[in-house]
């Protein structure tokens, strides 16, 4: 067994890597490992084995400059020991493991063998030795103390997967770090070099199984001839432990099986999975099983035979189980042509009610996937009730590390406080403590498997998903799905230590700001519940207060002139809260014990509801988006403290993204207070909701060429209008005249970026151009409004009372040099 | 005069930007400065006046984050004031300048005007005025005081230019930082961006002329066709003062002209120079004129005819005086088949030989450009002599800012301290004190002009000369050229300042490390004046004793089995010592007199011969290669120790450079050390020539397919031999046993990398791999030997005695995966 070499580079704190760089470490860490073996010895002999001793070496290589020497046999010196617990003991009866240890658990322990010291790193499992070695790496890269080393750890439940939603020509549903590692043009990619790497970063958190296509899954995917490719990726994966699945179409026998039918009850059927699933074992024998979704938004399902999710999930389950596969069924369900008018209808119901019944019906090798919330991902659920409604059946939780309603890795959301406010919520069922954790583990119920999914969604670029700080959300699933006991503290500050080094300094700010994020960001977007107030028809990016409303899909927030939230007691509104046990229901059925934070999603209250904190809702929510934005302007200080001690590319890449957010959150602000503005018709008792003393409308300058134009929605363009540059003018002009004082200023120019043109800008003061930008950044938009308004801030100008200020827009393509306003701040310089 | 806007990205230590990044300034500086005004003013209009207003607002607006206000007419508040004395003085008839202003000077001062604070920047010439723009920048760059400014500076003398040895198929000879950035494939280049970025920087040192092409000149680029092409580039370098120029070739008016001659005293002949020059002045108004190498290293000239240099050069003048453009002849004319057998020929003597006599013999607007040595920008040369023997002729000092015969900005070599040696030596002319610089400027011998010619050569490569620190050079040169009373350590200083940034300790390591250069590339390349002991037939970059012996060439250091060093005495030699005004010949004819660093050009000594520091000549060369090399390494530590306060992006790549230094100043070292001991059979005092405990010769070892061949010249091979893997083999096997203690170890390899192949490398202890490697660089060596000899290192090994260590070669085209030896070094990792 050769180990790879490795090259130890200079280590950038972006790219591939993540939060394995291996960085040289300084010269007191050295000296803490310095008398740790000079040798590898690794018995036994397995592609995992291998790669774990392969890490090992490269691990110590690029901390400590030290290439460890391989070895098979027993020590004849002082040596790094890698083995399964059988090998080991095989090698040395008198080594015995502490207590019963599960499968892929390992335990780092240093005692002495044939008289020399060793540090052994054992497990029942391959999988568990390698795990071993990344923990005992993650020590170092942390200059934790790993002098008489005596620990096991032991993984919470058995499922810790992600699922990448990746289609076969290269695009990812809702990925937003670049195109697919997998496949592209219909094929899979010949180069898996990053499938590699991808599994290697699973592997280093524990992650054992990944599913590597989108959930609406292409049928082709289970054709003969892509059977072979998927058994390349297989190949990849196999040496760090992760074991490949597939998203299916439940229709696949109709087809591409050739069959008339793909009722689950039809012998013909049963017969095509049963084959099918052969032949892949044939290829891909370690393989681990199938994600389903069915009869959901849209998708092909047993609905179509009148038959039930259980009865299309076993006769799949009945396939695998010879092989010891799994079908994961997801269970979100619904109808989404949903009757708005009807007060009593409630998408939240959806999943329980149909999974609810089922309870018991699926075989023992499905598992039910479950959102952590009963609608759609969105800033802020409450609990899914069908957690507690499944008892004799297997679930997990599946939570989404890409952040499709969370900013898109343009926004900094650290999800591990939100996914633990999920995990350690109690449910209550049968009548005992049941938090969601256990309930997914199968602890509490004492199932035979279950655990954690985390949709990722990484991509082709080097920093996987789009964000160097949002890898902290892949990192952090990995270790909650090992542990959900660790704080979020502890994993924010594992991460930024391992991807940015030690010094505290960097530590503590960046932890800071990964555990803020998320609630910065709830607090710009979507208030007490409600859920993210965002475009859900579109690009479930910015703000779109109004398109939950009136129409099928069940995102409903219920706002009126009014008040607002969805009345889902079981006394006057949905019935929903009647899907949780008793104490759980008692809870949210009152208003009164109702907590702030979801009040809007249990009950429908008159803006002037006073909330536990004393606001009154509709000042609550002027406040927080205020407080909201200034809390993503103070991100931006907060990273700029650190100029010095990062590296220069990841410190650049990150700026620009905070900026961004900071000028964002600003348009997200706008956005949803004028709407409740003109909705309610209470003013801001701040005086702040449509009072923009700074502010000078595009709209209402001089204008030479440009045209005014309605934003759509309104409330994405301040005022509710911009202007444009239409053809065949291929240049227009705006200007205002400035009368305050004579000083220094910054002036910020919102203007709409969108994806299909490129439109140039310049600024002048008089007849001197002071700045020149072009809108050439990729936002999920075509139109301007809320998903493509962008900040250009000019800092450090000297203005005078009279002097002109003028914009010149020069369109491109479809993207008409659009402005929505100016603002201007007195800003010493 | 609307200033173009520069974007201010982040500021990265490398690139386009050079001396000149404007980077933010800390709060301290930032406070210091805070009080400037807010405007600048400027006083007429011309593309110079505007690049210094330009240049102005860029600087303020990177270091200070402001944008100055322009305007045109005189303050309605504090503001900066740009314009011409004359300008001035129309606009406020009071100021008046200091004494007399010569030509570029410029001046610096605080007053009011009409009651407002102004910092006032004028000079005689807009051209000044820029200088002043950029000088005041410097400053703040360097966190210098400007309050209560009142500050002079004029230029040392009138000429200050680069020339460029471009060929216009876009190669450069003597060029190492990419191709021409004028010149591709036999045009001018259509985009002219970095050509502007050259002039900028350039002026930005007061450099004011530019000649574009090789000395050895295509005569294509005087044809009609070019002439506009030419025009291009000097639109981009007038607006930063830079006057173009363009070097010809004197048998022009034959080859491109049509006549059937090219004698200078032909009327014909002078009659299409008039033409052609005419022709220039109608399109490039402010051209500056032309270069001539002519009679020399085989280029035709004026002895074509039986006429002198002066003819050639006049007939030239004649044609350009009306226009104000100016010949610069260079005195670079010698006998390159020069008979070796006679010891009183002298390749030294000829540019004296020759030029001397006709001092007084060419026209006014005539320049002799001057070598800084007799022979050719060697390591370590005496002043030319020709210097003091031109009294009644305009003369130029010829410096080399590429570093052809110094490493080829491979090696670090920082040159202002060899420069300052020459320019600050005395020749004692006339009787009295008569330093180089004061003869070069014209200052000695009231002439109408000279100055200062550096050979910069610089290309499209990011960082202009291919090595960061080498920048130092070309910014050395502009300011010496300006002021060469400035010390060595005053233009480290600023020009690291001005590069990395404030910080004390990077300042002092940088700059440190740069004046130590010279010296320590000296020490291991070549001892007491013989010259640089490099390959001088072929690429002028590794080493190779013997190449300057036994042929025409003339740069002959006459070492045998006795002693070393050419007697250019008069008594005895060749009467070169004869050319020095009396006090300086005294000095030299002497061997008591000549000091130590020079002995071996004036003398011919034994090598037991013992200097004034009481070493013997032959322990010294022993001693000071040694010690270079040593030094060599010493840099690496230097550089490492700034890690965490550099740009990594430039940490990185000046690293690799100053650890492949290290590892070829012990190719240097033991190339002459081995070629001196075999020669002179005297062996080092020291015992380290010839004995290498920790060295493995790679022809000793166990070899598959590999087969040992001889190095040539054979002191550039380790034993004078290597190892080859030749065709058909694609793969060949060199391996030995290691018999020392267990420990951990430093693995070096030595091998050869040529620029006509890529082979690749694998390095096994036992079975295991620990190093892979591509031998990819592109030195200048088609063969192995001292340009190639490459190091690799290896560290943190842990070996035990009885390991079999193992190098795999994998050849490519040309290059057979050449090997010279191993090194093993105990290290403590």
């Amino acid at each position: 067994m050769m180990g790879a070499v490795h090259a130890v580079p200079l280590h950038a704190e972006t790219g591939d890597d993540a939060w394995l760089r291996y960085a040289p470490l300084d010269a007191v860490a050295r000296k803490k490992y310095e008398s740790l073996p000079a040798s590898v010895l690794t018995l036994g002999d397995s592609p995992v084995l291998g790669a774990a001793q392969g890490e090992l070496i490269r691990g110590v290589r690029g901390m400590m400059g030290r290439t460890l020497r391989e070895g098979k046999s027993l020590p004849q010196e002082n040596a790094f020991v890698l083995g399964t617990l059988a090998e080991l003991h095989k090698a040395d009866p008198a080594l015995r493991a502490p207590g019963d240890l599960r499968e892929d658990s390992f335990w780092l322990t240093t005692v002495r063998v044939h008289g020399f010291a060793c540090l052994i790193i054992t497990s029942p499992t391959d999988r568990g030795v390698l795990y071993g070695v990344f923990a005992l790496l993650a020590k170092m890269a942390r200059n934790e103390t790993v002098a008489s080393l005596n620990e096991v750890q032991q993984p919470f439940a058995p499922i810790r997967w992600v699922n990448q939603w990746d289609n076969l020509n290269g695009s990812i549903e809702r990925g937003y770090g670049g195109r697919s590692i997998f496949f592209d043009a219909g094929s899979v990619r010949s180069d898996l070099t990053r499938a590699g790497d991808y599994a290697r970063l699973l592997a280093s958190v524990g992650i054992n199984g990944c599913a590597i296509n989108n959930v609406n899954a292409d049928s082709r995917i289970l054709k003969d001839d892509f059977l072979p490719q998927l058994a390349r990726i297989a190949d990849v994966f196999r040496p760090w432990g992760v074991r490949l699945a597939i998203a299916i179409d439940v229709s696949s026998p109709k087809v591409i099986g050739g069959l008339d039918t793909f009722d689950p009850l039809d012998p013909g059927v049963s017969d095509w999975w049963r084959k099918k699933v052969d032949e892949i074992y044939q290829q891909i024998p370690d393989f681990a099983g199938f994600i389903v979704k069915a009869d959901s938004e849209g998708r092909l399902g047993p609905s179509t035979y009148g038959r039930t999710p259980a009865d299309a999930a076993n006769v799949i389950a009945r396939a695998l189980k010879p092989h010891g596969g799994l079908v994961f069924y997801r269970a979100f369900v619904y109808n989404h042509h949903l009757d708005w008018r009807n007060p009593k209808n409630d998408r939240a119901r959806a999943a329980y009610d149909i999974f609810h019944p089922l309870d018991g019906k699926f075989d023992d090798n499905v598992v039910i996937q479950i959102k952590y919330g009963p609608i759609d991902f969105q800033v802020r659920e409450p609990v899914s009730p069908l957690f507690g409604g499944l008892r004799s059946t297997n679930e997990a939780i599946e939570l989404q590390i890409t952040q499709e309603y969370l900013g898109q890795q343009r926004h900094l959301c650290f999800l591990p406080p939100m996914w633990k406010e999920t995990l350690d919520f109690d449910l209550h069922a049968a009548g005992r403590s049941t938090p969601v954790k256990d309930l997914v583990a199968g602890k509490s119920f004492h199932r035979p498997t279950g655990g954690f999914v985390g949709v990722a969604n990484v991509g082709l670029d080097a920093d996987w998903l789009g964000h160097p700080l949002a890898l902290a959300n892949l990192y952090g699933f990995g270790r909650l799905a090992w542990n959900p006991n660790l704080s979020s503290g502890t994993i924010a500050n594992e991460w930024t230590r391992m991807t940015f080094g030690n010094n505290p300094t960097v530590v503590r700010t960046i932890s800071a700001m990964q555990l803020a994020s998320w609630r910065i960001y709830e607090n710009y977007t979507g208030p007490l519940g409600a859920g993210t107030l965002t475009n859900i028809l579109g690009s479930h990016y910015g703000p779109g207060v109004e398109s939950s409303e009136r129409n099928g899909w069940g995102q409903w927030h219920r706002a009126d002139h009014q008040g607002i939230g969805m009345d889902r007691t079981v006394a006057t509104g949905t019935g929903y809260v009647g899907q949780y046990p008793a104490p759980v229901a008692g809870k949210y059925e009152s208003l009164k014990s109702t907590p702030d934070e979801l009040l809007l999603f249990f009950h429908h209250v008159p803006y002037t509801y006073v909330l536990h904190s004393g606001k009154t809702v509709i000042q609550y929510i002027y406040d927080s988006h205020y407080e909201g934005a200034q809390q993503a302007q103070g991100l931006v200080g907060q990273w700029e403290s650190l100029k010095n001690d990062l590296d220069d590319e990841v410190y650049a890449a990150v700026l620009a993204r905070l900026q961004y957010q900071a000028g964002h959150a600003i348009v997200w602000r706008d956005a949803v207070c004028n709407w409740f503005l003109r909705m309610s018709g209470i003013p801001d008792a701040k005086g702040r909701v449509g009072h923009y003393p700074n502010r000078i409308e595009a709209e209402g300058m001089q204008l030479q060429g440009y045209a005014p134009f309605d934003v759509i929605p309104q409330e994405t363009g301040s005022g509710g209008k911009g202007i444009e540059c239409a053809p065949p003018l291929q240049h227009c002009d705006a200007s205002f005249r400035f009368d305050r004082a004579a000083g220094w200023y910054e002036l910020d120019v919102e203007y709409f970026d969108q994806i299909n043109g490129e439109s140039k800008f310049r600024l002048f003061v008089g007849n001197q151009q002071v700045d020149e930008w072009v809108a050439d950044d990729h936002l999920p938009a075509i139109k301007p409004g809320g998903d493509s308004s962008t900040r250009r801030r000019i800092t450090g100008l000297a203005l005078r009372p009279g002097d002109e200020i003028r914009i010149e827009g020069f369109p491109d393509g479809k993207e008409l040099a659009p402005l929505d306003y100016v603002e201007v701040f007195a800003r010493s310089q």
